[in-house]
């Protein structure tokens, strides 16, 4: 089966040349996918010159004549640029001519803007951000990472739900376990909204395995870590510049002598699996769950790779049907309440 | 000048026989160095014998009966447990018997007892836990990290001011830069109180430099980063889960082949020097600021070195006069505020 998503062609930090070359590296290596690029048609018409035929028949520019900044109020983009290459891809999921859209924009922006041309599914109230993360065992999948401030307990309680349809649809977990991120004072143990929340998990369908901790995420004590937006968002940040510091300072020692140079020279399959084990642009691809529509942001910085990475989420999702899938489980559960 | 710490020599999930090493390790190191170990007399006597008589003639025992669980509840223990190690040993600082207490034990119990036994320093409203994180510029202090679950703007700003006092006394930096911390997306940029806590800071004496993001506290942004308890905690500990999957990832990767082992080898300076960077035992011993008295709550699972390191902490901290230090400053900022 042929899938189409369609890229925001113009967004990032480095706009046209990564999401082109991304594009093509993805088509390069899946034969029954087809892109759309969105964004100004002669910048991108020039960034594909040239390029195979086989490739060139499975991508096309849709023209757009705005972008959104990366420092452009989410308010601002969302009431004036009705053309940005951002909305118009969010638009072609809208109207079914792609499945899902892929973004390296404003990350405000994109919420906004993908909440009002998409709505979120019914039972639903907020999307969240939310994407997979390393583990010692595998990988676990967090949630909210930024898409809301705070949260009541019904909303985490639907971040919940999400993540295990998430993990079943994509991981094959059949149960997935769903942990609320909490921290470890027994006598403060979270305020009364996650007490709340962990109350709606427990007498639900979820397979709540409790109140989990910060260093619960990284030894995969559950497949699912939910949260507010505001602590998600600190604690992949926190991470990505934790990484970030380690693999500078690597980088440093690993090259200040000629013994060092030497066992680097040595060491190199060790720091590859390294790097890909807990590089960032190897979890590139945050997907904004809770819409109708697969919507899934990039960081603003990502390079080719990366870019190419967060396009195949967006792949993997279509083909896993999340959406339809969530919709479902939510509906279900909307019933069973109902009913009680 | 001779100065005293009493240790809760029960505490921590090895008891005894870690507090007692870590203090003959320091009474070896630091001649100028007396301790006292609270606890069991005989469990005590038995851990310390065999010793130099130079370093005996610096350490003695103070008997206590009783001993906080890991896992008891911080109400419970205040209550009931009027002479255990933690709570003799913070009686020892506040009759001026020693100037700090470092202890191992119940994170809960310590920071509710020391709160009732020391009390906060005037113009405090809340004490917080804060420690120190390396930084790829050096190093930078976080505060709070889970003293309290929530903070008022003002609670936050108070934080600020004592994590800048902080940072002035041990690291001699004369106007440390404060950030608070918040998360990306300008339009909905922190909630209320956060966007107070900046008005206050300000407004203040404070060096204030704006909000920082998860990525800003490894990067070394600024000197102080402030939050409330509950995002602080999920930081840390995140970080924590975040190193141990990166040194148990290492570690098996350097032992899976010949050539690994031989790379390993090779690497060793290297591979010491990260664990120095970033290993948590090198940073352990947070401090609970913010009280009549110096108090140091070291890991529970802290081994000696690590336990050793929390008692370093207190030493410098009494050394440089922090509850003093942060005493004053406040004092004046209260006499500032009352002139206005």
């Amino acid at each position: 089966m042929s899938l189409t998503i369609a890229l925001d062609a113009m967004g990032g930090d480095f706009g046209a040349p990564v999401t082109t070359a991304a594009a093509l590296k993805i088509l390069h290596t899946q034969p029954d996918i087809k892109l759309i690029l969105v964004g100004d048609k002669s910048t991108l018409t020039d960034a594909l010159k040239l390029k195979p035929l086989n490739i060139i028949n499975r991508i096309s520019i849709h023209h757009s004549s705005q972008v959104v900044s990366m420092d452009e109020s989410p308010a601002v983009a969302l009431r004036t640029k009705k053309d940005s290459s951002m909305r118009v891809a969010l638009n072609l999921v809208k109207n079914g001519t792609a499945q899902a859209c892929v973004s390296a924009g404003n990350t405000g922006a994109l919420m906004a803007t993908a909440r009002f041309v998409l709505k979120t599914l019914p039972g639903i109230d907020r999307p969240a951000l939310m994407t997979a993360l390393p583990t010692s065992k595998g990988h676990c999948h967090m949630l909210d990472l930024g898409a809301n401030i705070d949260a009541t307990p019904e909303i985490l309680f639907q971040f919940g739900v999400m993540g295990a349809v998430v993990s079943n649809a994509i991981d094959n977990i059949k149960r997935p376990t769903v942990g609320l991120l909490n921290i470890g004072e027994e006598e403060m143990k979270g305020g009364e909204d996650i007490k709340l929340a962990a109350r709606l998990m427990e007498s639900s369908e979820v397979n709540y395995y409790g109140f989990v901790e910060g260093d619960d995420i990284y030894k995969g004590t559950v497949d699912v870590v939910v949260c507010d937006g505001f602590v998600g968002n600190v604690a992949l940040k926190t991470s990505e510049g934790l990484v970030r510091m380690v693999a500078t300072f690597l980088k440093r020692e690993f090259t200040s002598s000629w013994r060092n140079k030497l066992a680097a020279l040595l060491a190199k399959p060790v720091l590859t699996a390294f790097k890909n084990k807990v590089d960032p642009s190897n979890y590139n691809g945050a997907s904004l769950v809770g819409l109708n529509g697969i919507v899934v942001k990039s960081h603003g910085s990502a390079d080719i790779d990366s870019f190419a990475n967060a396009i195949q989420v967006a792949v993997l999702e279509v083909e896993k049907n999340v959406p339809e899938k969530i919709s479902k489980i939510v509906e279900s559960f909307l019933l069973e309440r109902q009913a009680v």
